[in-house]
């Protein structure tokens, strides 16, 4: 199961060749991750305050396999897999059908305060495992 | 009678103090009256080669009433009155019933490959009148 | 007198037309003042925690001349006006000898943890009008 | 040898915790390239008139290292390695003598209006490989 969110590529993405700039891409990404967290309850806006800890993206690695377009929608789907005291976000963004870009960004279970990762709580684990 | 679209302030929005950065706003101004042209059935993706019309920004004026924070739900209100050859388009955003901001962009009609304003051609002022 | 600031317009900044994203001058118009701000001594990032203060945006205006494209470079200037407990700043960008687009911005000076406005301090008065 | 530019963290790049959102990095990142591209006499904005030629993103992998601050000062670092009918861009960024973030980028040579890719030009392989 996924978690899927739709984004439909706006004139203000577009590239003098009309298709969507790269950092653009990205945004989308780290918007799709913050909606996820909101779904599941964790938003990003609140780890720190009411959580004590911090996901911070430790690596980022992602392919470009087609090119979209202003009025594009592209469904972009989430997995995440919970490992010891990190996260791993699974990305594919799919646009006619066709995979457009895909990728995975790992992230770290800190304490706020702190360097050290430290296990993800099973409240948290259990909510990134529900969808 | 408004057009209107819920954005939910992200964290990747927000700056130290957890509220929302400026540039950001007019970001989401600008996706605003995206969807609405989309909206209507002219987005501004189609409007050169389809329609061989610009739409372009001669002035905005913007005024910021209130903060919004992370995970704050907006609701956007676009208004727009027509010219002979201009277009305003009129905003509020509106969070837990306040004005958290509001302002005017005057656009004028050009010609592709021209420099003056045109008259607003009557399919595109019967459809921007019909929201 | 005036602050000024080179922008070069990039590939990523522009449209299908190949011209800049009004966004990404707004973009641009925020970080002239961050630059500013930091030329004179009281960056954004301190105001906070140095001086027990900020300068939230209360309006802003902006009237766009001309269309400037990747690889144009720009000139922007920054002219403060210091009131009793505001701050105005007005923006010229020219290219090519040109206004390319001009506006102002209002600020309010904050206390930290308080609504109203107070009575910019005189260092920062002398600061903001020594440029 | 390398390109290198200096970035300085803005307020606006900041988020709640006072250090750089990642997408802000992308974006610093995407400028770098375009900086080094016109350093080498291609920008990106002839690429396609001048040269009939694109070079589009086919993948990216990033690692983040360390956190920065509003006002730290980021040296950024680019090299490229030519291959065939591809590009490689490695990054490394800078701050205090450490490595805050890192990565490779893949592109790919490809002609206007076609979908594979084709060689290198010898002077745009000569230019990139002069830095």
């Amino acid at each position: 199961m996924s978690f899927t969110r739709t984004w439909t590529v706006r004139f203000s993405d577009t590239d003098p060749f009309g298709i969507a700039h790269y950092p653009r891409m990205i945004d989308v990404i780290h918007e799709t991750s913050d909606m996820f967290m909101e779904e599941i309850g964790w938003p990003y806006w609140e780890l720190h305050e009411e959580h004590e800890l911090g996901l911070p993206l430790v690596s980022m690695d992602f392919d470009f396999h087609g090119q979209i377009e202003g009025g594009d929608v592209v469904e972009i789907e989430l997995d995440a897999t919970v490992g010891e005291s990190s996260v791993q976000f699974d990305y594919r963004a799919i646009h006619d059908g066709e995979v457009v870009f895909s990728g995975t960004e790992h992230r770290v279970c800190v304490p706020i305060n702190g360097d050290g990762g430290v296990s993800v709580p099973d409240d948290l684990r259990d909510a990134l495992e529900s969808v």
